[in-house]
Formats: structure tokens, sequence, C-alpha cells
């Protein structure tokens, strides 16, 4: 991530200063083996991270979200690229950044940075849905606005490969 | 999956009566407040699904490929698309099929299945390493063996998408 | 378990021939940096025990006992002691044994081994309660018969410590 | 926790103002079907509970305290009462305080606690070992002196119940 940007070889993400950043102390509980994050872990981290941005960022409590309001936010795909092993002990940031507003559908990337240096690049499309019937339904007002406000303030973001 | 077959809009898998599948029961532990599976529990199964290939099938007890013989498979890439919520009580089938043998790793697709109806598709590219090193290898001898049997026996999967 | 039983310095629990026992392939994902057992993901299994017991001997399918009938079965209490660490690629059996049978309430043993040895002995305790509204309710008759019925069957256990 | 302490039916313990307390968001992840805490996922925040302890409070760090001093520090004995369930999105404070300090092994009493009201109480005993010989070893001054300098802080716990 020279320049401040999080330009590389297989791809570039520019981290805005207004984006969002949960942060993760790296776990024992994280790790496996061979001494390093267990990869699915991560992933779990990806969804933390969506909770995290909800709440701390968007103005949306997460819970709320669900249990109350009853939307449902599944995740309909998931991709990592791992660039660099992470051990126990590290304090990884994990930043969201918004690739598409869809109709009903949100695509997202996450990148997992340690001391500026990326260590691994995520994606997720969460489907927005009732709850109750699983049904997909359109992005309600309140989040898409949200999402618009935290888009325009990243600004958009350049990715170079699908 | 008509005709046997792993066909689908979203890309074609098909299945060979060859292949491996692990079994999965879909656990209350698998599955999140919505009453689904939590989509990072199944990059756990596709781990679980790995080892009992290597196991069962390939002849590799997995332990032993990393605790004696000190080498590393980490995953660089996962992906994941779910095509349809599986639910606590249900039994999937995990079918590992090799996409691709490289010099130091193996891309492999993950087809996710229950009764015969496609719930995800998922893929993996594993490296082989020196696990004390971390450093990526060629992938042993043994290894490349086992895998080109089992690719023999599958046939080549077409997948029309990337 | 010298002689068959599974006498111990710390506890007597007599594993009977006519004992349930679920099987778990020790993975790597259920281990951790020092290369054993990451220890919660043992009480994760005995979750996976009880629905084993429930579905494969009980007769009673857990999913559609809590989904369909909405009867919830909440740990209350939880404990277990680890005799000897557990290393990826063993196979562990678990016996469920029960201890007590009360109005809403069952209290069961559970027996980790390996090749016949001991590892661990863990102990939780179920509440039957109503799904939706959380409260504890008495334990339904057809469960109660089966649970007696694999009491009667097993036998009562000698356990001589709190 | 009446007037400010942690007093209960069921045991009795005093949560000292110079106590170290862990704060962890209720995820989505870690609840069930149920809408619940599924109580395994307690057990993984029990050892982010030391970690933090260790890392924040007793100025020792973790991670390097196994990796690169070679310490380890497994669990032989876990127990948990759940006195309340705990929904997602809820802050649970998790305390740390010192049951009693031996030759090898630390018990410790953790307190799960939101808004002042007591959740669960968890127990979980660690011995030191050497991390490469997996054997038992005395607790290593530098770790005693501070586990002994958090005692003092903290005073004694009142515990009536085994």
């Amino acid at each position: 991530m020279a320049e401040g940007r999080g330009g590389s070889d297989n791809g570039t993400i520019i981290i805005p200063a207004e984006a969002f950043t949960a942060r993760f102390r790296i776990r024992f509980s994280h790790c496996d083996p061979a001494g390093i994050v267990y990869y699915p872990r991560y992933f779990d981290m990806f969804n933390g991270v969506v909770e995290d941005w909800f709440c701390d960022r968007l103005g949306i409590p997460y819970a709320g979200f669900l249990l109350e309001r009853r939307f449902g936010l599944p995740t309909v795909r998931a991709e990592c690229t791992y660039h660099r092993p992470t051990r126990m002990g590290e304090m990884m940031g994990m930043t969201p950044l918004i690739r598409r507003i869809g109709g009903s559908s949100v695509d997202l990337a996450i990148v997992g940075h340690i001391d500026g240096e990326r260590r691994l690049e995520g994606r997720i499309v969460l489907v927005t849905t009732d709850l109750d019937s699983g049904r997909s339904i359109a992005i309600p007002d309140f989040l898409r606005d949200a999402l618009e406000t935290y888009l325009t303030a990243c600004g958009p973001i350049a990715i170079d490969r699908p």
C-alpha cells in the first residue's frame, strides 16, 4: 500500500481516509496448527465488519435491523484472496468499501491490512431479504441512503480485476 | 442437477459417479438466528472435505501430511456462491473436483448438494508449502500422482465462468 | 479405562456396551497453534453428540424437535475436565450417559475416548423450554420415555465426584 | 448484582472496581437458531478474555508468551453456569477474577455481565506448560508476580459454592 493506496499486482483498491475500519486482535483461537489464521475465520470477521460498520458508522443497529425490523442480509457470494499469512497477536484492520449498490444487493470489497500492508482482499455480495419469508426485497430507503452517503464520502473504488 | 449433472444457469460442473463426496449433517451450530447455515461455516466444511478426501480417497493421511511430512497446504484463494439456503437437519454432500493442477497449487471446485440439488458452489486454491518455512514448494510426486489419478477417474470438468 | 470401565482417579464412569457413541475425526480446524484441540471446540462437539444421539438412537429428529415442535433445549450448565490432549487425525468417540432426569432438565455426562483411553469427561445440563417464550417446561413424554429407555439400557452410572 | 456486587442465589462473587473487564459485542455469529448465544462460543470468549487480560492488564503479550517464550497455557478444566440468555446486539463485559494461584496452575472465575446484571459465571483452570514438550512447569516468576499483583488489587473473592 505504498503512497497510501491499496495498489497491488493483483488489483487496485484505494483506501480513502473517510472509510470505516474495524480492528481485530488476531487471537489464539483464529490460528491453526501451522500458526497462521485459519482462513474460514476471516469470513467470520467479514460478518463482524459489516455489523460494526452498520452500528458504528452507518447508524443502523444491526441486531435491530434483523430482529425488530425483520430484514435479512444473507451473503450470496463470498470470496477472498490471501496475500500474506497473518499471525497471532497482530492487529488487523478491515475496511469495507462499496463496489456497487444494486436493487436488492450490495457488493462490498473488504480489505484486510496490518500497518498499512494489505494482507487479504475479500468480497461479499449481500442481499436484502424479508427475514421471515427469505425472499429478496428492495434495499430499504434508510439503508440505501446510508450506503450512498458512505459511497460518496469514500469515492468510487478502482478495481481492475473481476 | 437434472440428468446427473451439475449444470445450471451460473456454470456447469458435471459430478461424475467416480467423484468423492463427503457428507455433513447440518447442525444446530452451523445455523444462525435466521435459521440457515451461517456462510463462513461452509468454508470450514470445505477444509473438512479436503481432509476426508485426502484420508478416505487419495490415500494420504492429512494429519501425517502436515505434522510428520511437514507439508503445509494453505488456501490462497477461496470463493463460494450460495444458490439456496440450507437448514438444520439436512444432510449435505460436498464433492471436490479438480479444476487444475499447477506446479505448486491445486485449484478445486467444491459442489455442495442435497438430494441431487445444487446448493452452493465453492472454489479453493491450495498451495503446497514447506510447513516450517511457509514457502511454496512443488507438489510432491505422491500427491501429484494421487491428484492425477482422481482427475483421470472423474474426467475434466466443464466450467463456463471464471 | 482398564477392564472396560471408565474408572479413573478422578471419577468412575462405566461405559456400558449399550451406550451410544458418536465419532469425530479430529480435524485441522479443531486444533490450535499448540497442535492440540482448542478446548471450546469440544463443547461444540458435545452439542453434536446430543444431536446425533437424538437422531440416531433416541429416534427424535433434533431439527424437527426444535423447528417444528418448537421445543428449546438450552444448556444451563456445562463443564469439562481434560485428562489428556488430543491431536489432529485422531478419531474420538463421545458417549453420552444420563446422570439424572429431572422435571424439566436432563443432566448428562459425556465421555470422550480414543482407543479405549479416556481423554475428557464433560457434563452438560439441558433444560426443555418452549422455544418461542424461552420458558422452561416439563420434559415432554416422548422424550422422557426415550431417555428412560436409554437409561435402563445403559444402567445407572456411578459417579463419585460432584 | 444489586449494590454493585456479584451476589446471587447461586454464589457470591464480588466484582471489585480494580478488576479488568473485556467487552464483547454479541454478534450474529455468536447466536443460534433460537436467537441466543450458542453456549460453546462463551468458552471461546473466555480464551479471548485471558488474551486481553494478559496483553492489556498484566503486561504480558499473550502471543509472545506462547510463540517466543514457548510457554503453553492449556485449559485442563472449564465450566460455566448460564443464568440468563444473551441476545445479538448486547454488549457483554467479562471479568476474570483469580480464585487460586497454584504451583503450575491458575484457577480463574470469569463473570459475564451486561449493564450490571450477571448473565453467566465461568471457571477455567489453566496450567503452565513447556509448549514444546507439553509438560507442566512451575508458573514463571514474571507471570506469578503479575497474577499476585492483580489478586492483591482485586482482593480475594468470596465464592460460596464448589
